[in-house]
């Protein structure tokens, strides 16, 4: 049985979707899309052999669409997300889930009106290889209870119209994620440091940003974010156990040993570090899609996040450590 | 629109085949199939929605069949590939292409009287990431002209039914092949040293094995196998070119340090190794068949390494250097 | 010309300062020894055909003695590098300087005064070939300016004497020296934050720590102090540069395939780790000493570390920022 | 006590190991040296304190030199280690120990009649850390019985002096040693194959070339020598048993990220490589000297690595596999 799946925004990460749902998973089409530019709508639509809709809703409510896919601009994210909620359809959300935290608990209580799970949220690197073999480790009890995390993220670079705010929450809100889902518990607490910034840096630009967080039950962690280290995209991450250490692998490339020199790639990019994990995000989504639920990152995780998002944010404005206040975790999500 | 597959042999490959088509490649599908066990075919056929057919050859001739996979007994494979390109259907064989390499010389002969190329032979390492990024290395000229290689193929165990000319047939073939390609060039001659045997061994199996080869241009490849090697599934490979070496890397995982070691993991068989350049082999097939031809390694390729498999096979049994007796590659074949 | 060297305090870290004068220093001899165990003394100086003199001062005032090497219990350092410098004799002291930055900075106008560095302090790190290159690379421009430092110290395990102080003040301080050495400036501000304590802890012991600096021109630094991380000693330091990062590496060991993994050796305490730089420490010491002068840590560094350890300290205790008070660097120092 | 060393040849080698006596080694102290070129031994001899004698006979006779070292022309070897045997002193020989097979036997036969081994011959690798590790995991058993072993020996380059004979003679012989040494058994045959030469040679330089050997016991070595491989002085070794691979680890040095790429230095010439193996060699021979005897390489692997490195050259210039005629070993070598 073919799902057949509503796409809302065909901007880049919306046909990169298409692209991904058309081309790499089996057993999903993409029957219909909109977009606020509706030439692009139709354009990337008969691209697939899809049919372009006037608008979000007009996706969400076409009888032949099983699902839909939000890629939509952040502020409109929520309501999509309750539109589909309200029609029963299963919906994934690239992150945001909402743009305001409140609007994310909007969508945790539509969700659980409705009474089964219906949203997904787009964290794909739960879906990546090497972080599911360092939570498999931790899991294992190998290495004891987490006590530190150690996490880098790095871009080669990033456009002028990136400004210091951005660096929490559209670069470290995959960490955000990632630091909940290895260590199964919220964050409580964050606080953000400003190291000299980069002379390659734009003049609005705080780069790069030492964040430190706490989780409720001690664990530490410290995340370097620096968008524009120049050398590549370079995402690392290493969990202190009581007892030893997992750490995420470079990604393999050939070694080439010339010019005095032994040396490896470092990918220029996210994309091909992070493809097959989009890939697989896709693939088990639309299994789950099948079944008529939700299975990955939950409508909590995306308001988890966004408080976290908000209180780093925070954090980086005030130069103070800020908690985190999340509302009690509803047993519909497991709490 | 969407390719439809046949295939012949629904053995444990054929299955995986079967699997990949299904669950991997979007745009193709498989429609029927065919095996001497006719319950299994039937029953494997129900799984995913096929038809099973009385035999190989009502595969190839099923109108609806548009392109044909044979999974088979290898000694059957001339007859179906041969079946394939008289009905001009794109045929993927898995290797070898025959057993003997007249019957390889006859399918080069069927398939030049064609006048298209329909065949592709399962040579699954050229899809690898690693070997790639390789052959652009050699091919950039950063490491200057090759002269030396050197290749390890471990497995963990074989069964007892494995007997020393296998170590050549199945196991090193697949380096036969990546030889040739990686540099772009026959291999002339073979000789294989027998290294004092694993203890661990059944008495018929000389294991591990040494053998050399030499290439037109005179590059010399040592290519030790070793298939009870206990400790994981291991395929290095370092080509040394005149100013540098390229070097395979190990697959990536975490790394671990606990208990005064630091650690990772080897792999244990070669699916998780390979499994994405044999999604890949099958994604790039459907393409190439979507466009009625082959791209990959091709008909003259399977006869090359048949020859060469057969060769290498007599200096093991003789223990001298035995030359290569290969026919002039035709134009047809980029001779 | 060999040089006579007298040593006080013949403990574990002086007995092995005697035997790598006396077996791994060409040109180098200790003629004389004292300890507050006067036995232990005698002991030790038999086995190397020294004498034991009555105290510290006699070795200082002793003749024969060219240069002296201060080892004793750490609150008598000062005294003892306070009458070397009074007799003019270049000195050796093992960190800590004095206990009390106040004394150190005694020393600091003591050697002022005296109009020629006599003193170097034990910072063996400066001497380890990692630190040397990444200081190399950092000097050489590669990497642009430092922004931060990720910095690592855990042990396999401590006695239950030490307490949580002894974090900063014996373990991190090789740290505060190399950091300072590294970034050729000084840390002006300290944080210390507390992570879950590992289980495996003494009742008494905030382990792991999480130290933060921040140095004059804004890098920032973070070293996780971790003194039962129960699977070995290790060292780790990165420093990230506004176009590059450059990482110490892993000790050479010899990598082992075998049961399933890849592993190499984690060393189990600093003594191989530190070997050579120990080793390179003395030679470069007595050369230094054959000139008559002093070229290593200097005692301002013994000031400077004081007076930060001191910082971190305090930061520790009242989990606030603090800030360095440092005296100004006198041009006598290279300020 | 200290030892007092006469040095016979003081040509670049005798010349490093004369300040490596006088620099690093403690408790020993060369006194006397001769050359050929007087001039030069003259002024050695006055950069170390020590006296130019006439001529090589001189040193060993001198009554005040305990050990001698003989670091003269190759050709000279056996005349003054069966000098040094003769007047009852301890003497180290670098490689070879004697250019003829025969005047080894010689040293052999007179050293057995002086009762005691007096004879150590420079192969320093079995002082490098990394070959010690490997011998220890062999003898473990971790890794079961040894089967295969691959060598890598490559140089950034060679004078034009340098002709093919020499990659055997002067370069292979290192390994020669070392696989004994390793295996603990003797080589019985060797095999050279003459792969493509790097277009970068001289005309007259066989380089690379692919060495092949088998021991006693039938472990299947082959070595790779490549003078000219341009990118640096590189050495590998890994040792495939029954269960397990052991491998030489490639020397430690910071890793660096810029420019998109992750690399570290690969080392331009053996000194660095093998510097800490050429101070402990000597560190252990003046400890045995002082008990009067000899422990490391022995006047027997001085025979049997001249003879295999004869065998090795016919084997190179006639392309066959030639085997290995050693006389048995005495008792005395622990036969």
């Amino acid at each position: 049985m073919t799902v057949h799946i509503g796409v809302i925004g065909t901007g880049m990460i919306g046909q990169d979707h298409i692209r991904r749902i058309t081309d790499v998973v089996t057993g999903a089409e993409v029957v219909a899309m909109a977009d606020l530019d509706a030439d692009r709508a139709r354009q990337v639509a008969a691209g697939v052999g899809a049919r372009a809709l006037a608008n979000g809703h007009d996706v969400i409510d076409d009888p032949l669409v099983d699902a839909v896919v939000v890629t939509s601009w952040g502020p409109t994210h929520a309501e999509y997300v309750l539109g589909a909620i309200a029609a029963g359809k299963p919906v994934f959300c690239e992150k945001p889930l909402a743009t305001k935290a409140e609007d994310c608990l909007r969508i945790v209580e539509a969700e659980q009106a409705f009474g089964r799970r219906l949203v997904q949220v787009g964290f794909m690197r739960r879906y990546d290889a090497g972080y599911r073999a360092m939570k498999q480790v931790i899991e294992s009890g190998e290495i004891g209870a987490p006590l530190v995390m150690h996490c880098v993220h790095r871009n080669a670079t990033v456009p002028e119209t990136y400004h210091s705010d951005m660096a929490v929450q559209d670069t470290a809100v995959h960490e955000l994620d990632i630091i909940r889902w290895l260590l199964g518990e919220d964050i409580v607490s964050a606080q953000v440091i400003k190291p000299r910034r980069t002379s390659r840096r734009f003049e609005h630009l705080q780069d790069p940003q030492l964040m430190l967080f706490e989780t409720a039950s001690g664990v530490r962690v410290d995340l370097e974010v620096f968008v524009n280290c120049r050398y590549g995209y370079d995402i690392q991450c290493e969990t202190v156990g009581e007892t030893g250490v997992v750490r995420l692998p470079d990604p393999a490339d050939v070694w080439v040993r010339t010019a005095s020199h032994l040396r490896t790639n470092v990918l220029q990019d996210w994309k091909p570090r992070f493809a097959a994990a989009f890939d697989l995000e896709f693939v088990e989504w639309v299994a789950s899609v099948r079944d008529g639920t939700a299975a990955g990152p939950s409508a909590w995780d995306g308001y988890a996040t966004a408080v976290l998002s908000d209180t780093t944010t925070e954090a980086l404005h005030s130069g103070r450590v800020v908690s985190v206040r999340l509302k009690d975790r509803p047993a519909f999500y497991g709490g």
